[in-house]
């Protein structure tokens, strides 16, 4: 069965059916648009994944497909100190898709939304010649205000929650034909997200934060920039999961490449006052005032970082 | 130049740059998500666009395709009585998409963000086999509840306001290689939705709104369906364009094809009492209590049209 054989009322109703909404959502999916309350300022953020550049179906399953979005396009609403509330799925495939692949991905979509508590409220479907997918989250600040990229001061610590370098150890690994370390390989597949871990950051007083989705480095780099300091990493304080450093020694590569370098994990990185650090958080570095001959920016162990680092679509 | 040797960062300039964010809006462009105050509920809506499937190039410039995909996103919030707000653009394109395209594409984007008085503050921007775009638009109710499709009731009565038949007369036009009529072949091209009219409506106390995307009985059909009523709708209240007349007559069809069966002309269609019809919306039919014999659903004079009408994807 093909998904060109099934009619777009009943795709819908397989995305949606069978999901009470929350009591902030007073349209759910079905009608113009959906409607629900939000505490505080609005958080939105939308993001574009397409076969081929984001993922290929040979090496994910459309069940990981469906995790890996909506956990990626929430990172950002987590980035912001933000509480996810709803989550929108346009989805583009073609014709001959399988009714079985269009299910997992469903599925898959739909464990995501539970495990980072959003609902599913509404979406698109269209013909593509290609998997395409965009997905838009919205989030709530409550009273607590957003933590842009801007605030970082001197004398702050720079700290971590999540994983660094497993995704781009596992797309290396695949990239080379093979299927392990399977832990890396899945988080290639779909990013384990520190769900509300953002948010605590907010609480505890993050001054400035961002998900890791292009890399440690340029990642900062946008907090440097933004916040006008200098950022020191210090490597000794990066952990190097176990499969990381067993794919980079089997590639001859330095495993400190995936760790700065590697995007998708999404990680989260704020930086904080002394003593603000919550728990759960590595302190991987700290930041400084720019000086003669120091611009704002990020360093490793005080040297300029030799990698660039960060994926940039053109 | 290609967008290929473009930065990502510039083109995101390109998109963002000089355009002042209206005052609820905290955190505009640049960050992990953007930020803004909405007055009561939040009401959003995502539509993916696809060439080949939606728009052709060689039909459509980049600025029509712009506009087009601005247009007909902020109806969906229109459709629901709601005050447009904020809107996000992802776009996948070409490495080899000529600066000039984008820089089109852009300002198409931009210009109709200023017609329908929403700001842009957000998206995404990735490598793509062809240009696919999603729109996603937030709007605001204020203190006036959303118009869902399922209030229609019996003894009410059906108005428009906006055009029917006119991209579908410009779509036929441009199918059969003619580059003319122009009204009708720029109605395809990008649609004149009536902004504003459905806040009006809401306000006015419409008990059913929809925008025509997919064709009036299609749309209607939605209203009909979800209030459990019937609909009748009188073909001599139907407004036939000049031009949608003469590319009917040329191609040899009934006019009230294209006015009844087309879409994407983003005409705004609601239930009244009697009594609340706004000023500039056209009474076409009335709603009945199904019967016996008569299910909930659209009658066209009076009688179970011929033609079902109505583009589904899948």
């Amino acid at each position: 069965m093909q998904v060109g054989d099934l009619g777009e009322f009943e795709m819908i109703a397989k995305a949606t059916s069978g999901s009470p909404m929350p009591p902030a959502v007073s349209v759910g999916p079905g009608d113009d648009a959906a409607c629900f309350l939000l505490d505080g300022s609005a958080v939105i953020s939308t993001d574009m994944y397409v076969e081929g550049v984001h993922f290929r179906t040979e090496w994910s399953d459309a069940g990981d497909i469906g995790r890996k979005v909506v956990a990626a396009a929430v990172a950002d609403i987590e980035a912001m100190g933000a509480v996810p509330i709803t989550l929108l799925v346009a989805l583009g495939m073609p014709r001959d898709t399988s009714e079985s692949w269009y299910e997992a991905f469903i599925d898959g979509v739909r464990h995501e939304c539970v495990r980072a508590n959003v609902a599913l409220v509404g979406g698109d479907l269209s013909m593509a010649p290609q998997i395409v997918v965009t997905v838009t989250v919205v989030g709530q600040t409550g009273s607590v205000a957003p933590v842009t990229r801007d605030g970082a001061q001197p004398g702050q610590l720079v700290a971590m929650t999540g994983r660094l370098g497993w995704a781009a150890a596992g797309l290396a690994a695949l990239g080379r034909g093979f299927r392990s370390p399977k832990a890396v390989v899945d988080a290639h597949r779909f990013p384990l997200v520190p769900y509300g871990a953002g948010r605590e950051a907010a609480l505890a007083g993050a001054t400035a934060m961002i998900d890791v989705s292009d890399g440690l480095l340029a990642d900062l780099g946008h907090i440097a920039d933004d916040s006008g300091v200098v950022i020191d990493i210090a490597t000794s304080k990066l952990a190097i999961g176990e499969p990381v450093a067993a794919v980079a020694q089997a590639l001859g590569v330095d495993p400190l490449d995936y760790v700065l370098g590697g995007g998708e994990d999404h990680a989260l990185v704020a930086t904080f006052a002394l003593g603000d650090v919550p728990v759960g958080w590595s302190v991987i570095g700290q930041v400084f005032e720019p000086s003669r001959g120091l611009e704002a920016g990020v360093l490793v162990d005080g040297h300029h970082p030799a990698q660039a680092g960060g994926w940039t679509h053109f």
